[in-house]
């Protein structure tokens, strides 16, 4: 289909303009820079670094000062490249060590000062989704894919049909941590060889049914380990062709490695240096997914997490699609939430917030979007019960998945929701590292006044109302008479007068006069 | 419909069966005491007594000694009428004081040393239930009733039909906390009485909404004040009839009663002396919920409570019939479990418990029915996410609505499925009242192994499996050469003998041999 009304569109997003996509792995950090036009990604180059982060991960999760090191050392020479970039062009992911270190806003804090863009540290089904797009949109494929990226510490498992991912999962099994359990002496011996598959095996056991049962048409593989184990395979002429891995040819590799002693003695075509002191543990993790997921053959993709960033900020940026918008919207749709309530919330929140952003400073960045989210999200624990509803949304949205979002997105909107109403509890006091803790507790204000003013769930119920803000003040004025006859609402904002002060805040009524009126 | 074939049904439950109710109330205990003969209860004796328990709830929600003390001196009288009662034709309920002091504990631990059974503190919403049950046995009523109850720290409200509630609610609002929070000092003023009445209507704005919407043709009160308040309008002659509270009606009532200037001046014919004191409190609550929910009329009905426990102890006894069965086969449908997983895992738990029953002394009581709950609930947390699910599923049980279950019953069933797998977490040191820790951890083991042995959710993979126990030990024994082809599955159970220890437990698999052989 033609739509010569677009042409006017195209010629706009012809603007060539260039973004970047950076992750930072447990094993690697790999940038892609990229130059979007008309629609189409041109990668312009990519960069990968062995930082091996992961190694300096110790039992308690600590992440030791050396690999942090190490890591602000590699952020510092990216910082270089991107020297220039506008910060919606540059998107930082981080993946399993930054997600278990305890310590790990301390990489981040310092993280800022060398490199002047958020990094995001997102969940491992988030990843998987990312690793899916970054396959889907490189490689083509018929029906139903599968896709394993076997990483440092966690492997990540996607099913997914054209640009829909499916199901998503990942478990804490890589091929950094299986090494350290499993080979951390050195010694090969085929008895820690089965252990170790056996142990990825019980990993296994918890998703097996459900992707079996999904089924997939073809199969793929991403990582560096699984690149190294195809390239071996090719180079020993145990795969049919390149960029194939067969049962069978996995099988062979593995009973060949298993006849050397020691891991530095390994001579292999393919394997580098590095990756031989992994190998037994990617090999390990691959044969338990061939295994229970009964895979005949894998083919290996070199797209996966940064290409699934890059081709996701190209279709925001110039189709200004929102995964995140569809993932709130679905979330809303599966938890069954009140949409009318939730449509009048959120215009009496937007009504307030555009009154109030400029001297809030809100308008930057997502802060709208978030507040909006979490006004068509605040009642999804209704599902759970009314009695506390604000800890149960809390709670959901917390731990469900939500495509687009990273951790701390997620947290922000947890946190949002489950201050909705009722006492301010304390408020844990959480480092955060992408916004702060000042805009935040502004949300929290116009979200709890936007559902009080919305308590009788009534259309037209609220009025226009004008308010104004300094930095910690807040004046509602209703229009006249308005309040006169409303003692329970009245007396809902006089004890909300109470509580916003929680937040630092002071929330003022009609200039403060007619509330004592109503007394 | 006449069904000779029970004639002989009829003939074994026409033996006479005393049972009886205690209702440990924030104001008032009472005591009924009924015979059930041929499925019918009739009434032999109640008795109230004042007790004024919430009195001695402090701010901090602490209940005094003295308070105690009135109340273990009131249960050491019950105790005398009680003797010779078998445990399962008593029950006894706990509501608001006990839910809300934190030291309820204390109080319970003495209770059970003066009177031989459990004390059941029940849930806002549970209490509601019971109520409109007492309220649906005892008065015809056309299509849907309202039924309110005042409590002295809660007020109740109920929508059902027949013997089907609709919609219940709790609220925290009550004669005794409003005396406490508006009229402490005995003084009556208008603008106290009015503050009342919007704080009480602030409460119902939270469910107006929902009540309004559902619905109802009759509305009956039930409580002491609701009685009362009843009786003050017939005696000014204010109302149609006995028992019926006007709108109009409690209108002029208060209107006279404010004329009054000290509390203890009142004097009207149907308030005791006693009422006095919590009367306003009482007629503010009333008015707030005659505005909000819109009410004409209003009976009052004498069952409440305690009536609507006696009445599901009846039909527990003579027809078998199980209020927590059904509230759990409910939530596994509104979860969507996936029952034939659940069945499995059931089976497993029910193989294993039945050979163990014996000496780990599980027999009496519900342990067994609560470990089949258990069993068929496991995996309601999937709905929110499946990584964490036991975490998930021990939230929902935790926080939702389960009717029939007392507090500590639903607490059990939420510590067993939030440890159904994985590591067993920090064991909260829950004081437990009804159930014993040491029986408890029973079931956490035969849940966890329902649970490890049906990882495959397949029909017919787990075998017979003989299983003994001692007191601190389970031993499992599979068919010779079952575990031989099964590495994982081994696995698993090496890695919960160790799990378990945390239990206090010790797998034995096969006598400890085979397993190792495994290795």
């Amino acid at each position: 289909m033609t739509q010569p009304d677009n042409a006017f569109v195209d010629l706009n997003t012809r603007e060539a303009s260039q973004v970047a996509a950076l992750d930072l792995g447990s094993n690697s950090f790999h940038l892609v820079v990229a130059r979007i036009v008309a629609g189409s990604v041109q990668i312009l180059h990519r960069v990968k670094q062995k930082v091996r982060l992961a190694d300096g991960l110790d039992e308690a999760d600590v992440l030791s000062p050396e690999a942090m090191q190490r890591g602000l050392n590699m952020l510092a020479l990216v910082a270089q490249s991107l020297k220039g970039f506008e910060p919606d062009k540059v998107r930082i992911v981080a993946t399993y060590t930054l997600r278990k270190a305890v310590n790990a806003h301390d990489f981040l804090v310092a993280a800022r000062e060398v490199l002047p863009y958020p990094i995001e540290v997102i969940a491992g089904t988030e990843e998987a989704r990312l690793i899916f797009m970054g396959v889907a949109h490189t490689n083509h494929a018929q029906g139903q894919s599968l896709v394993v990226d076997i990483g440092g510490g966690s492997t990540e498992f996607a099913i997914g049909e054209g640009f829909d991912p499916l199901l998503l999962r990942s478990l804490d099994m890589g091929c950094v941590s299986f090494t350290q359990r499993f080979f951390a002496n050195g010694d090969i011996s085929k008895k820690a060889f089965r252990r170790a598959v056996t142990a990825a095996e019980q990993e296994l056991e918890h998703i097996e049914k459900r992707y079996r049962k999904l089924g997939w048409r073809q199969c793929f593989g991403t990582s560096g380990t699984i690149k190294a184990i195809a390239e071996a395979c090719k180079a020993l002429q145990l795969s049919p062709r390149a960029g194939v891995i067969t049962a069978q040819a996995l099988q062979q590799l593995a009973a060949m490695v298993l006849v050397w002693e020691r891991v530095e003695h390994i001579q292999l075509e393919g394997i580098s240096q590095d990756r031989r002191e992994v190998l037994l543990a990617g090999l390990a993790i691959l044969t338990a997914v061939f295994n229970r997921l009964d895979i005949d053959q894998m083919e290996y993709s070199s797209a996966a997490l940064r290409e699934g960033v890059l081709y996701e900020m190209e279709e925001e940026l110039t189709q200004h699609t929102s995964v995140r918008a569809r993932s709130a919207e679905s979330l809303a749709t599966r938890y069954d939430v009140d949409t009318e309530q939730a449509r009048r919330v959120l215009a009496t929140c937007r009504m307030l917030f555009d009154q109030v952003a400029a001297n809030w400073q809100l308008s930057k960045g997502d802060l709208g979007d978030l507040l909006g989210w979490a006004a068509l999200l605040h009642e999804v624990g209704l599902q759970i019960n009314s009695r506390g509803v604000q800890r149960h949304s809390g709670y959901i949205l917390q731990h469900v998945e939500l495509p687009g979002f990273n951790q701390e997105q997620q947290h922000l909107l947890a946190t949002l929701v489950s201050l909705h109403r009722n006492k301010i509890r304390q408020l844990e006091t959480i480092e955060w590292d992408i916004y702060r803790w000042q805009d935040i507790r502004y949300l929290v204000a116009l979200l709890r006044l936007g559902v009080l003013l919305n308590i009788k769930r009534q259309d037209d119920f609220v009025p226009h109302i004008e308010a104004s803000a300094s930095e910690q003040r807040i004046n509602l004025s209703f229009p006249s008479g308005w309040l006169v006859d409303k003692p329970i609402i009245t007396a809902d904002l006089r004890r909300e007068q109470h509580q916003i002060k929680a937040l630092g805040l002071v929330l003022l009524i009609n200039g403060e006069e007619d509330l004592t009126l109503a007394d």
